[in-house]
């Protein structure tokens, strides 16, 4: 397949905070061959990259490996022989895109915190400016999860004229306060590192500990109960720790549990691979998503669409739940928009969208094809009342 | 009422872990009069005091102002002027019993993290020597919520010939493994914090801002999705920030919400009462709490225990379920155990046992005075089963 990895600037960019930057870099990656009416941008969630998909081999250590493999690809869902699939990382994030860690031209040392604060309305308008740069007038459709489900919200009320097909996975129109106190949480446990110092951190010891501990919240949030019950129950690690954390002469009574060196393990890459301010940044991104922003409500804010739209939600999810999708789904049907609420019963939580291909590539791929009336597109309407409440997990996000 | 409120040593005393004090202090209270076969013995939840109810005056500023006025004095639910009542702070706390932050006599200086691990068990055997020390041989009731009601289990299980009557109180027979990580998180916060010092701080500077957040994190989980939504829903905090924690330039685009003024007011007055060693000892205790520990399973454990229970749990509650009630009920129904599992349908979280005397009031007091047969006692038995999953919550525990 054709591929191509670059990074390009936009040029000068005005954030929705009023602050500009002189020159905003983008890192992309695109797949396959545009034909002027085929173009999918997928948008990834919060701690992706612009590499959705591999490049036809193994890329071991890379910084955040193909995220979306099993769906993008040829012959996949989301087919890059029918497909011109671009997939570009958001401004505030670290791989490659202008963000808190990247150079600002004007000092020659790392923006941090004087990096203008992002929103999602931002990260549209960024991608807006590369399919621009790229000559792509539009779109015919936007796909993402999670927050990158929010990414593709956004497109449809920004630019409504500029794409036929939204699908938001395991997304919602707004975070409940619940996630906003959890992230919050994670947000404070950066800020209080004593390696922090405001954000001014890239000439020393970065606030590593800090940024473990808000992977760590972040990790439970992917997790429901029972697949946490199923992967790890109540048992000691059987690995010696490389204990990440600090402990007493009485905590180490105690048992290591498996549970805790799976997030020990998974923070300490983590904190390899990605910047404790970006992290600051992309949460405060998503916290304060609100579709309605500016609107009336949230079917007013998708008035200007006229396309269709593929809501998927999994029951397992408790970060961004089913009810949400559900009430998303429902202002979509308030603009007469043809909508189809697609629930996948998951044992897996937040992130099925990545680990459960099977489960999101069949419907996706229909929709993509042949519109709503894909054989493999269920929507809640048709059904008795399933609801759902506080279920599995994920991982990959996480593992990968 | 006649009360007391005392601290006593017990003398020398071995912990489950095999190393030994040679003087356990034990702060306690009780009110009322004994009179050989009324003691009711109250269990306290994580960060509790012996000061289970007021002493006929209001007391403002108190360590840990009466938790259960409500249900405890004369006339009420536990009537003082029938029982005999007593609360005993646990080991390992830091409101008047032997812990951390109390003094090693053979080094004149706190113990730290050189004091013994303690144990729900070791909290069950320090009450049985303050008991003999008051000359209780035995108990009628022994009641407690949260990890006071894994405390009532642990009575059942020890001394099951001392006690007539157990109300374990959204408890569970141990925590599962969301709740574990959700803790692990809280005391990786305390012991990152760079006061934290080994847990040798107390000449210094405090780990007040790990253990604020520790407190943070144990405050969600007393929180459900529903009632976080109705308490805050997305509203920016109307009064101005005393900012506990820092942030960035960037940060401060975005609003400082209702939810996080909230945490951060609760955290900021916790830090002021609550020992940061402390929270790591009990909350190892709680998390390390398995009723089954020794035995074949949870009723082998309860086999010994002849007497009649009340199991009470809430709808709304995730960290202690009402599933996992219903696992206790099951085990003492194995044993030919007079059970009732009485389930309070209630949009509060985990403490509702404390902010709903109303519901909780009336099936124990029928259950204290004449058993199981009382009028306002349900059974899950005895209905159609109206399972429910994640719910509401609580605040007590924290405003308080």
């Amino acid at each position: 397949m054709n591929v191509e990895s670059e990074t390009v600037s936009v040029g000068e960019f005005e954030f929705q905070c009023g602050e500009t930057v002189s020159e905003l870099e983008i890192a992309y990656e695109t797949y396959g061959e545009f034909e002027g009416d085929n173009a999918v941008l997928v948008c990834h969630a919060l701690t992706g990259s612009a590499h959705v998909a591999s490049r036809g081999r193994f890329e071991e250590g890379d910084q955040a490996y193909a995220w979306w493999d099993d769906i993008v690809g040829p012959g996949k869902a989301i087919d890059t022989k029918e497909y011109f699939v671009v997939c570009a990382n958001v401004p505030g994030s670290c791989y490659g895109s202008s963000g808190p860690s990247s150079e600002n031209p004007e000092t020659g040392e790392p923006w941090g915190p004087e990096f203008p604060p992002v929103t999602v309305a931002d990260w549209t308008d960024a991608q807006r400016a590369l399919l621009d740069e790229l000559g792509i007038p539009a779109l015919y459709a936007v796909v993402g999860g999670s927050v990158g489900g929010m990414n593709v919200l956004e497109w449809a009320k920004r630019h409504p004229d500029h794409v036929e097909k939204i699908v938001p996975i395991a997304a919602a129109a707004r975070l409940d306060p619940q996630c906003l106190a959890l992230d919050g949480i994670a947000r404070r446990a950066i800020t209080t590192d004593q390696h922090w110092n405001g954000g001014h951190y890239y000439g020393g010891d970065h606030p590593d500990e800090g940024l473990a501990l808000a992977r760590e919240i972040g990790h439970v949030m992917y997790f429901s109960k029972s697949s946490m019950e199923r992967r790890f129950g109540r048992r000691a690690a059987t690995r010696e720790a490389e204990r990440a954390f600090p402990t007493d002469p009485a905590g180490r009574f105690f048992p290591y549990r498996d549970v805790e060196s799976y997030l020990d393990y998974n923070a300490s890459k983590f904190v390899e691979r990605f910047d404790a301010n970006s992290y600051l940044y992309l949460t405060r991104a998503m916290d304060n998503y609100d579709l309605s922003s500016g609107f009336e409500s949230d079917a007013d804010a998708l008035g200007a669409f006229d396309g269709e739209a593929l809501v998927m939600s999994f029951t397992g999810d408790w970060h961004f739940t089913t009810q949400q999708s559900e009430s998303l789904a429902e202002a979509l049907r308030e603009t007469d928009t043809g909508v189809a609420h697609h629930v996948v019963d998951s044992d897996y939580g937040h992130d099925a969208f990545l680990v459960e291909p099977d489960s999101v590539g069949p419907p996706l791929s229909d929709f993509l094809d042949v519109g709503l009336s894909g054989s493999a597109i269920s929507d809640t309407r048709e059904k008795t009342d399933e609801s759902s409440d506080f279920a599995p997990v994920h991982n990959s996000l996480f593992s990968r």
